[in-house]
């Protein structure tokens, strides 16, 4: 197998959360597994002088509006959440500790975590919450909450965020593939051309 | 003819460029007229909080490689311009001068001076060689160089800038059909799918 496609994204990610719907039976397609890679975007924003997109003028309300046109144009359980966006550190957290062991169950509950937020408008900074979810897919409770308070995990998070940043992520989704960078839901046409390609 | 569709622009905006090249043939397979609609971006810009891409970190960089990406995988004529962004004050006044008698020969000359400033390097906010462009198709010189230094068309440029702001318009390219407002040249899949199903 060639190999694997990074995919960047923060939990309070609209556009995150559209491209998680869709990257690993684009991925499948070429034969590639998926890397999904919690970050802390608003640490990228930091660096990159960026903000989230609620927060900014005329920019902000286009996106409320975007966000619902694709929720229904792609047919997927969407509601704007009640608080929005939010430091999504518990299940990003629980996520790189789930990840250690069982990176397809992490995944699982990642996509739990997506559909919790902007299907159910459940509050996933609240590590209670993050830790419902995962009992959802059989994962202890009382591990995950021990788990999201752990120095080891809470540096993880910083790490995998630093080395993203580092990397050149700057926005949610994130997807690189073979060295190559692609920026946002949009651009998953152009990582299905590149796949198929492999460049030009 | 169904309603025109209000395409927005900024002379000195890649993505622009990239769609410039498109949105013709995509709106005339839906029966649908496009009004090509220079403005400033810049005076957006201060609007909206947002900053040309160039100046933004890793943003800047990954844009950059990206133009080149695009205009390989479209096979047009692309290079990075010597000077940019520009303020492209005397073609977006040039237009709207010429809009004013022959829209049809207003859109020729857009996409010559969208093609001088992306294809061949020429700096457009000039206005000598905004005028050279306009020579080409058969403008006169001097009544164009004149033409740019009128008030009615610093004006024109003015209003049309501010009423695009006024109705929401952030970015280049900016694309309006029916009232349903679309950003960026990644988004012309989905202008296609609003024309072909009136909406969803």
């Amino acid at each position: 197998m060639a190999e694997s496609i990074d995919f960047y994204f923060d939990f309070s990610s609209p556009y995150g959360y559209f491209a998680s719907l869709k990257i690993d039976e684009l991925a499948e397609r070429f034969d590639r597994a998926v890397n999904w890679r919690p970050i802390m975007i608003g640490t990228a924003f930091k660096a990159s002088g960026n903000q989230p997109l609620v927060h900014q003028p005329l920019k902000g309300e286009y996106s409320r509006h975007d966000w619902d046109r694709l929720g229904r144009f792609m047919q997927v359980p969407w509601r704007f959440p009640s608080r929005f966006p939010v430091g999504a550190l518990a299940p990003s957290r629980a996520f790189w500790w789930l990840n250690q062991g069982d990176p397809t169950l992490a995944v699982r509950f990642a996509q739990a975590v997506f559909l919790a937020y902007f299907g159910q408008d459940r509050d996933i900074s609240d590590a209670a919450v993050t830790a419902e979810i995962g009992e959802g897919l059989g994962i202890d409770r009382a591990a995950m909450l021990e788990a999201v308070q752990m120095p080891e995990w809470k540096q993880r998070l910083k790490d995998e965020t630093e080395a993203a940043i580092a990397g050149g992520v700057f926005g949610s989704p994130f997807i690189v593939v073979d060295g190559e960078a692609f920026w946002g839901a949009d651009r998953l046409w152009m990582v299905k051309k590149w796949l198929e390609r492999g460049g030009w």
